[in-house]
């Protein structure tokens, strides 16, 4: 019996790292067409990460907080597994939120798609590269429990901080060559600072995973 | 002995309730001080905020994960009280980013306090206000299990995001009338998106109360 439970228990952790696996591609794709439909002025492609990808987020991370929920009142989980399952809320919730920021940039794409560009688009698109980067590491770092993983992908935080100042900086000084250009600028300067809250949250989830495999919170210590 | 397990369930709730509304009190503290060091431009007010409140809120948020997790370890608590867990350790969570939105408010503060002022802060301060309450509110619905008070909060966040486009637009307006302001009148803009997202984590304290009541997740229906 007992190794019935534990087998059970084992599948029923599979299936939740699954279903979190297969959000977390859906909010990758999300990112990279986001930022795709910017630079293509596809506006089809923007309307499916708005219309179709991110309602499916929003179902999966309800579906997986009651799994979550369910897994706590069905096993009791000491220690580590205890540990797991609220690190697997946390980055269910740090995921639906990706998605939140894949969508307002598809929002703020669509904006851009009926005026003339700004300028060429080469920055934010490296930047968006190294965020979803970002994301997928820390996932894996999580599905591997691998912290050295998860280290790396906290160091590389401060270079899409680097970017974010380099754009803002750069649309600054179009601003103040050519005011016309304000409302479009903003866009972009807001599109880069979306692009740096989702490599902070790719950083939160890479934090979590230290604290889950290490036992200690390393969040708030740099 | 059910009964002596029970009363320390009770009082371990209590406790833990105790805490967050501690913690909620600071950050709400935070986001005030943040505005009024803005308006007043007062670098000790935002110093305060930055060296002296965020790390007690981030030592806070560590000690109630930690308090969550034990408790769920101790009493294995099914339905309601599981719930309820899992509801804190979200709004912890949520508290702590908050507290990150008063941080940067601070920084912007301390930053613009050495130029000029681009324009008299007016609507800023009303926004601010309307955003704290949110969050006031949102933790008063938790604490009284309280579902009408959370759609209220709910209800308020249009209006703070109606004064953000409109702060935003007034801003824009001042840059290309003069572009010398541009730098000035982003952080601004900035400020406003900060408050914008301090009403979106009330909404969603308000909605996660408004689940943990009811029982179903009134998050993505709107």
């Amino acid at each position: 019996l007992e190794e019935r439970f534990s087998k059970m228990l084992e599948s029923h952790v599979t299936e939740l790292k699954e279903q979190l696996l297969y959000m977390a591609s859906i909010v990758e794709r999300m990112i990279g067409e986001s930022i795709d439909s910017l630079v293509e002025r596809d506006e089809a492609m923007a309307r499916r990460v708005i219309d179709e990808e991110e309602p499916k987020v929003n179902d999966l991370e309800i579906k997986i907080d009651e799994m979550c929920i369910n897994f706590l009142a069905l096993y009791q989980p000491e220690a580590s597994d205890l540990r797991m399952i609220t690190m697997v809320m946390r980055i269910n919730n740090d995921l639906e939120r990706l998605g939140d920021h894949a969508v307002n940039i598809a929002e703020r794409a669509i904006s851009l798609m009926t005026k003339p560009p700004v300028k060429p688009l080469i920055d934010i698109p490296v930047m968006a590269k190294k965020s979803v980067d970002m994301v997928r590491d820390s996932l894996n770092s999580f599905t591997k429990a691998d912290p050295e993983l998860a280290a790396d992908v906290r160091s590389r935080d401060d270079e899409v901080d680097d970017l974010k100042d380099q754009i803002t900086r750069d649309l600054v000084a179009y601003i103040k060559s050519d005011p016309s250009t304000v409302e479009r600028a903003l866009e972009l300067i807001l599109i880069a600072r979306h692009l740096e809250r989702i490599a902070d949250l790719a950083t939160n989830i890479a934090e979590d995973v230290i604290f889950m495999v290490k036992g200690e919170s390393v969040k708030h210590l740099w």
